[in-house]
């Protein structure tokens, strides 16, 4: 092969890899929008965007399968190895959580449809919201630190993760004892502890993103650990 | 190359295929080990078990990460195309679910830990029984049709997703039903109510199984498509 051949194909390699990473972050941005848009529905009882978020789920699914399909290509064709191939296989896995990430907000969506129809408890909603702007918050600096490639920005989404859980439990108890308070109201605080479960899930789904970046970048495995120990093993404490 | 090298080499390379595939069905073998053994801490109040299933959800996340480092280092060194590239990237998400088929057994042995210190009201027992079992056999049927790479096995399997949604809805509404009778017992029933979703999550996670076992087959790829549409398009109906 010349080398202008091979310089030819290895430019065409990049700008695969190049496309294929900005398709990740255009799925991350809709679903991003999707989260979004779930939890304003949830809040001002807005059934038709609630509506709007359901059928566009499809629209996240779809960006899936193409993705897949592309990092399949790239692999069978180009045989990628080393940092490429970290790039391929951390982006397999990035797609799978943030079609999870969609199927939460769409199951949000549907609790906030049951909710528009029902005598809303207002009093449950704040609490709802500022886990809400965490969950939002924690997925956007995920996918920033994904399209920055930036290591220590994962890190300290990934920190994060307790504090989350903690907003989390407490939203929980708290929306027990309105059960316990009040049981006639039990079908409706019941869609808001699904919503919340919902947003913790979102949390966890985001939290795997930043490991992937941290796999992708460093070539270092770190999930199922602390981030004390991701720090460690980075050689960052 | 010589023809007894390429030879050599072919046949070390199915070796590692297979031997993959043993591990996956190891890993399988244990995350469905860790749902019997969550739920039947769970009917029997057995917190001894619940935690050794608490404990033991290390062992799921080890294997997975050792089978996706020998994923990785299969694409990088064999460079494999079409079935075996399918294998490999199939077995990615595969192990994916089954990870967090694992997480929610451990989720279901927190629940189990919980109520067993608790006043148990044993109504409510029986229904999530029958949903645990469906779910076991759901997931049973899915690692079957993986092991045998039989794309019928895994159609019936995915077929049965809709029944365990109905199963599932039905034990919810009446798990809810059954704390507004008796608000004293919101706790308790929460955690059943948790465990339900557990269940109903694990049967997901089966279903997704079967996708890629259709997928490493077939060539196909038939997610988010229903069981009347996958025949269609596998020419099955």
């Amino acid at each position: 092969m010349s080398t202008n051949t091979s310089q030819h194909i290895s430019q065409q390699f990049e700008a695969e890899l190049q496309d294929i990473r900005s398709r990740v972050l255009a799925m991350g941005g809709l679903v991003e929008q999707q989260v979004a848009d779930a939890l304003t529905a949830l809040m001002a009882g807005d059934s038709e965007l609630a509506r709007q978020v359901i059928i566009q789920d499809e629209q996240v699914n779809h960006m899936e399968m193409l993705i897949d399909e592309e990092c399949v290509q790239i692999i069978a064709l180009r045989q990628p190895t080393a940092g490429d191939l970290r790039l391929v296989t951390a982006i397999f896995k990035t797609i799978t959580d943030l079609e999870r990430i969609g199927d939460e907000a769409q199951s949000i969506a549907k609790r906030a449809l049951s909710l528009s129809v029902a005598d809303r408890p207002k009093r449950n909603y704040s609490e709802l919201s500022t886990l809400g702007s965490h969950a939002r918050g924690i997925l956007r600096d995920a996918l920033d630190a994904f399209a920055r490639l930036d290591v220590d920005a994962a890190l300290s989404v990934a920190g994060q993760d307790s504090k989350k859980d903690d907003e989390y439990e407490s939203i929980i108890r708290q929306l027990i004892t309105y059960m316990m308070e009040d049981p006639r109201s039990i079908s409706n605080v019941m869609d808001l502890i699904w919503s919340a479960r919902s947003l913790e899930r979102i949390g966890d789904h985001a939290h795997n993103l930043c490991e992937y970046v941290i796999y992708l970048v460093e070539g270092t495995d770190v999930r199922h650990l602390s981030v004390e120990k991701m720090e460690k093993v980075l050689d960052r404490d």
